[in-house]
């Protein structure tokens, strides 16, 4: 009975709807062959303020939810660390790290030179080049978590593609993070120095590097005494206080929330309660992860989608040209590793989901004023064709061969 | 990555201290013999505003975890529904309805008459009879939250105490629901007629009845499809946003959200899929229910214990007696039922805590300026009192006995 009451029922509602709409179109994704998580960014889109106006774009709700959605993916991200065998993924870090540098630079490039050279009318010549790094950086990030809940409804996240696509999104992230520190001081008319560049870069990694050890060390020895602790569900409780803690600290740190429920996630993988806190973090993650994916897709306007308001058909086109090079870009990353063996074309598909990255730049970029509301809506249909372009591709492409679920349990 | 960036560290901070500080009292209350909720309020004492400071007591990170609170007790709320035999709770009906009549009458007039006649000198002599009924009003609820979670704690549930005692408390919102509106009334200055007070307490009885009646007969022929479903987690999901719809729609029908929340539990028992709710539910409620105890125990301002600061003595000494009634006239409700067979004075004691719902009583009434600081904060201490001494006496009074936990699950 605590709190703005007049908010509380309104909010339980729109909650009420999310997980109603993600169960039952995640159902119909899942009848006709497709992942869940498509069905649940469909949900979005049809629950979103463009159509059904269940869940608003703004206000109070809209703040509650993302929160929740925050929490979703931060559980999302925490329970991939646990999933992360670390021999495993050093096994393909070359491979991650090639296939994440080539799959930032070449959409960078790609976006940057596409917006500077075609003539789609948006925006005035003085704003023309900081409109085309924008552009750049939307194409760039990788969002971890779609791809990684596309992999887990495939239950391909134990592959070597699996592996390759988590450590490279996560990588992806590291970048994506560097890239924005940089977009936001434009968008804010000042300078960046390669000096600053590269240490944010630094951070990023570092915090990484000793979260993981140090975690790795202290970790197996606080669960002992929390695995005897007499009081109910102490194990998983402290272990997503500990992956929102660490959350926390990777942002203080100069890094980013989800680095750190990573991080922790990989951390409680090397403890003795292993098993106890992937079963009893998993309901949680399955109340909170639709909230982030539906909230994704009610960001999607889908009147952007109609050919035949005004101008609607040229933006189309523009998009759709922005659309194929983002793809490109993330399918030759797949194609940049020669000297190791693994399904190419599914690791670079794997690359191709945007979502809610794509979306904050975007949204800087039309704050600032240095993209038009034209601009961005290219934007979102480019984030928008990634996102749902991905996973029906990644299910074809890996038809027919044997589900590969999870790394082993540490030990 | 969405949502107020700068809100999210912060929010996460406070949320993974709110659940270690819950988890180690917790533990600490259980290694003396106590419940662990005792521990969660105690943390939330430690936590608030008035001590360490984590927990802030308004602005946006407030509100949001005001929000998970409430998301706790009706998660709650919810399993307490799903943990209800009906039929045993029938049973034991009259006894129910008898301790929870009593127990809101001779609290009422015992907290009106103390203040009206009392000297505590706060307040003018024209709004003396209003906040003489607000003190009445705010002795009336019994907090059903802490109340069934010490019964939880202890084991027993399941037994004739904690069925009359869950009863009584439930029909003790109800009560409460109908005293809150014409309180409310009163602050707002206006009047409220017999009738319209009946209608109140209609509408609220009738939403429960109908509600379990129109629910037990669709949910399980609903949830034999949903067992079905081929997406993962449908079952514990959407019996969740179950929960969350039927309390908005409780609130929309102008009853209480927590009796939405009892009702879809009690609903949901009578499916096939009773025991996958129960255990796949169970994690959310661990995680959110604490946020609910803590943030009760952050309300109360550890400084107002004090009793060296300028008035705080007497402050304590009519706080000290306005407890007694508070406690001897839930006590008394325990041997209203001279006909039936069952432990009174565990009965009694078990509907002493106010908890949160007092508090929402004195806040009204501090609101609307008809209770002065002072005597907001001897409504607080009373509250304090009679949720902190409830759960060792109960503790003390079920010793020796065999756990009753819950009712078998029904058929």
């Amino acid at each position: 009975m605590a709190g703005p009451e007049h908010l509380v029922p309104s909010f339980l509602f729109v909650l009420a709807g999310i997980l109603l709409g993600a169960k039952l179109l995640g159902e119909l994704a899942e009848r006709i062959g497709q992942p869940a998580v498509l069905g649940e960014l469909l949900a979005g889109v049809f629950l979103g303020s463009g159509a059904l106006g269940l869940i608003p774009a703004s206000g109070p709700i809209a703040e509650v939810l993302s929160i929740l959605a925050e929490l979703g993916v931060l559980v999302l991200l925490f329970e991939i660390g646990l999933e992360t065998d670390l021999r495993e993924m050093r096994k393909v870090g070359g491979s991650a790290m090639t296939v994440a540098a080539v799959g930032v630079v070449l959409p960078f490039l790609g976006g940057y030179l596409y917006w500077s050279h075609v003539p789609h009318g948006m925006g005035t010549p003085d704003t023309l080049q900081s409109a085309a790094i924008f552009i750049g950086a939307a194409l760039c990030a990788t969002s971890v978590g779609i791809t990684a809940r596309v992999l887990s409804d495939l239950a391909r996240l134990g592959s070597v593609e699996g592996r390759i696509i988590v450590g490279a999104a996560v990588l992806d992230d590291i970048l994506g993070l560097v890239i924005l520190t940089v977009v936001s001081g434009i968008a804010a008319g000042g300078q960046i120095s390669p000096v600053g560049t590269a240490k944010i870069f630094a951070v990023a990694v570092g915090f990484l590097v000793v979260a993981i050890a140090v975690g790795g060390w202290v970790a197996p020895r606080v669960f002992r005494s929390v695995a005897r602790m007499k009081v109910q569900d102490a194990v998983p409780v402290l272990a997503l206080a500990i992956c929102f803690a660490l959350a926390a600290l990777a942002d203080r740190a100069g890094s980013a929330l989800i680095m750190g429920a990573f991080a922790a996630g990989v951390i409680l993988a090397r403890t003795d309660q292993y098993h106890a806190i992937v079963e009893r973090v998993r309901p949680v993650g399955a109340l909170l992860t639709p909230i982030f994916f539906v909230s994704v897709g009610s960001a999607l306007d889908i009147h952007l989608l109609d050919p035949t308001r005004p101008g609607g058909a040229k933006l189309h086109l523009i998009a759709l040209g922005l659309t194929l090079i983002a793809i490109l870009g993330k399918v030759a990353a797949g194609f940049a590793v020669p000297w190791a063996r693994f399904r190419r074309l599914a690791v670079g598909v794997g690359m191709v989901p945007r979502g809610e990255v794509g979306l904050i730049f975007a949204d800087i970029g039309r704050r600032s004023g240095l993209l038009t509301d034209d601009a961005f809506s290219v934007v979102l249909l480019m984030v928008m064709g990634t996102t749902f372009v991905a996973p029906p591709l990644l299910k074809l492409l890996f038809r027919g061969e044997a589900p590969v679920p999870v790394a082993a349990p540490p030990t």
